[in-house]
């Protein structure tokens, strides 16, 4: 090693610079998300800029500013929106700016929670500790923080096949000349649980999609007759997926009848919560909730309806041993020992799929006591109470038209002003959600339901007014009228 | 809504202290990183800060200055103590100040990455880009940033599983009234291709273990005898795991004989690169990586000796078409259109197991100009140097030995003064290795290799000096003479 490079680091040649550099970070990230509203929801990324992303890997340092004077210039202006009070696509959170805050916390210490003696790991057992009391599930309930409702629904989906079968799945495989495993989620549960089954090596076939009732939950006398049909033809139901909160509209499934069916026939009864279950934390919601507490496991999203900056999502497993079971495998360097690092008795890499694991659990936690359970439920009320203003304020409208009933805080609809055919209202209809997110107005986005293209607002957002609403149905009709 | 909650929001009630608030864990953060070496590299979480995060979850706000000073002492002095320069447990980086500030950046744009057109999915498409050029794959390869190592070698061990075999996997599951499936790693391949393995419901039986020479690479006449085998035995052999650095030695496996055999038995060919794919930018160790762009994908891990803070890590893959025919499952309210938010073109979310994905490119794509590929490259070079450095120290004492050959940055060795039997060789090194991590004076982790227990010194750290390592060989002879 050259001795001008012996001590080379990858610290900052000078200190007090990076710490001017930081601050103005801090001004800039508070000035933006203050003005969050202020800002068009979204814009496209200039063809200049979008060039500047094809260049090289570069082989020479720049100075921190350099690189900070690009990402200010080239990439934060042309977000996705998130943040705004009138961004309602998919279904996404808005974060805050201490969520913000404790992600570089967290980004500072390194820390990697797969195991280990350090408070981080404390702080995530206390959090998985919360969302236990939270969905009602007892204290020896095991959980884990995961990235978000995929890897949530996946992790729940894993333990419900280790354990449900007679042989040892983890070493012998799913092995079809043995009984078939089938598992069963209506045609609205989330594309994720399918692949995850199609992961799990179960084959999508094996998934059974139970038809929906007018509301959109699923019906539970075509789940019966599907189990039944199943074990007739030499199947092993092994797992229900209830959903609550569906994905298109937010239909709750009848938890507590699936509960049944589950306990009648034996089955796992996994709830896919990333919509909805941590909407417990309302006083509204939660009587919709019920039965959720007799899941055998569920996923929750935080970076949803909580609001922790991407990426937060929780699984939870009402049996411990049956979580652990299904991804323990501790090898000679990963060993535990009665003193030091490796100590702590309880390693987050037996429960999951992940080793090394970043301390996500610090924003929640922060966010969690920022906040306290109380004001992050009268923001999850406050979103269902805007969606049936959004709701009223369609069906008094005589070119606007719900498309479907709303559940929780999703409201489908379309200009349909009367007199168009189906064509033409689909078409007329994408033409107006571009027009909205082009124009920086607004930014639902769009399903179809029964053929039917319907422009879809998710309102998942502390940020967002009533008046917000009446500016979209505004926008809407007016650009449905020109167009 | 009551009328005084109606504008209720997270945002903070007064922006100027969350102002003050955030510059103060700026000054923190700096000051925490500045003096990294001047701690102890680790201590005991107290019995009465421990018990503090048994408390229930918080129901009433707090103010975030009350919640940072909680944080601040009772989790930000007791971490894992990975940025210390002294940090050599398992295998992990130190992180950096800019790669932290790119994290809170990320999270206050809190972009989703599942797809879309925003600037962000460039940013990401510009770093898989940069890390084809890392190992050689054409610009058509595909890849996906994930969250570690091990999601990274999922992903690609399920590619592997749906694209070498005759029938639709995705749909009719793994069946085992078609050939049984077999993949190959050696006895040394890191746990999470195991789990892995489990996951996609192959079974660990399946996963033919073979056994390493002397330097702890596979032995490749045993490897191409198993593959012989299976076949004669009527298994349909699919995929051979290689590692360019296993997590025990270091050990990089002959990547040009695996991809003559995989070429020959047409088995797809992954590398378990976690450890060692990165550092293709040493100009030292490059060599020793020769064949590593045959490979049919390849998992890098980006937290680990790119020293990017927790999460990062990348999955590439040859064939775009057989990636994206992996994961690709589009509903309807994830259509693509032909403008606004929803265009753009590239989905990530087609290429993995998550939907919704964090900015995680973005420290990634800071640290890379910060530093240039060549500064990344030295750093490389040195750990490198250092552990033959170390391994030099070993060598020349009469206390100590190595246990294993050097591989890539990672030395075994243990106190062994002479005259004492196996057992307490064991035992003694086990207690110099708590004693040095309870002292705060380096922390090393442990393996054990062919029944010896050994102190493993794996050194991915920037911070680290040549002076750092004759303390550890002190410490080491002296703490061993006095137990």
């Amino acid at each position: 090693m050259a001795e001008d490079k012996k001590y080379e680091t990858l610290d900052p040649e000078n200190w007090d610079d990076m710490r001017i550099l930081a601050h103005q970070m801090v001004d800039d990230s508070i000035d933006y998300l203050k003005s969050a509203g202020e800002r068009p929801v979204w814009q496209r990324v200039p063809d200049d800029v979008a060039s500047t992303f094809q260049a090289g890997m570069p082989e020479e340092p720049s100075a921190p500013s350099r690189v900070y004077e690009e990402f200010r210039d080239h990439v934060f202006p042309y977000s996705l929106g998130c943040p705004h009070p009138r961004f309602w696509g998919w279904y996404m959170g808005n974060g805050t700016i201490l969520g913000a805050l404790a992600d570089f916390m967290a980004a500072t210490m390194n820390s990697n929670l797969g195991g280990g003696h350090h408070a981080a790991i404390m702080v995530e057992q206390q959090v998985i500790n919360w969302m236990k009391s939270v969905v009602g599930f007892p204290e020896k309930a095991s959980g884990l923080l995961v990235s978000g409702g995929s890897m949530a629904n996946i992790t729940g989906l894993t333990v419900a096949r280790n354990s449900m079968v007679d042989w040892d799945v983890r070493k012998e495989g799913v092995r079809a000349n043995r009984k078939k495993l089938t598992i069963y989620a209506s045609t609205e549960a989330h594309s994720c649980n399918q692949k995850g089954v199609e992961q799990l090596g179960l084959g999508s076939d094996n998934l059974r999609r139970i038809p929906v009732r007018e509301d959109y939950t699923m019906d539970l006398e075509q789940l019966q007759a599907a189990i039944e049909a199943d074990r007739r033809d030499g199947c092993r139901a092994i797992c229900v997926i209830a959903s609550s909160g569906t994905v298109n509209t937010g239909a709750i499934d009848d938890l507590n009848g699936i509960a049944d069916i589950c306990k009648k026939h034996q089955l796992w009864f996994h709830i896919d919560g990333a919509i909805g279950a941590i909407a417990m934390l309302s006083e509204q919601v939660k009587p919709r909730l019920k039965g959720i507490e007799r899941a055998d496991s569920i996923a929750l999203d935080l970076h949803k309806w909580l609001h922790i900056p991407f990426e937060a999502a929780c699984i939870l497993v009402k049996e411990e041993s049956f979580h652990r079971g299904s991804f323990s495998l501790v090898p000679a360097y990963l060993e535990q020992d009665g003193g030091g690092i490796a100590s702590g008795g309880h390693w987050f890499s037996e429960y999951g799929l992940q080793l090394s694991r970043s301390f996500r659990a610090l924003k929640v936690w922060m966010t969690l006591k920022e906040h306290g359970s109380r004001r992050l439920g009268r923001m999850i009320s406050r979103n269902v109470e805007q969606a049936h203003y959004l709701g009223g304020l369609i069906e008094s409208s005589n070119d606007l038209e719900l498309v479907a009933p709303i559940g929780l805080d999703i409201v489908c609809f379309r200009f349909n002003p009367g007199g168009m055919d189906p064509q033409s209202l689909n078409r007329v209809n994408r033409r107006i959600l571009v027009e909205l997110q082009e124009n920086g107005i607004a930014a639902p986005s769009f399903t179809t339901l029964k053929g039917t293209y319907c422009i879809r607002v998710a309102i998942a957002n502390h940020r967002s007014r009533y008046e917000d609403f009446d500016l979209l149905v505004h926008e809407t009709v007016r650009i449905g009228k020109s167009v």
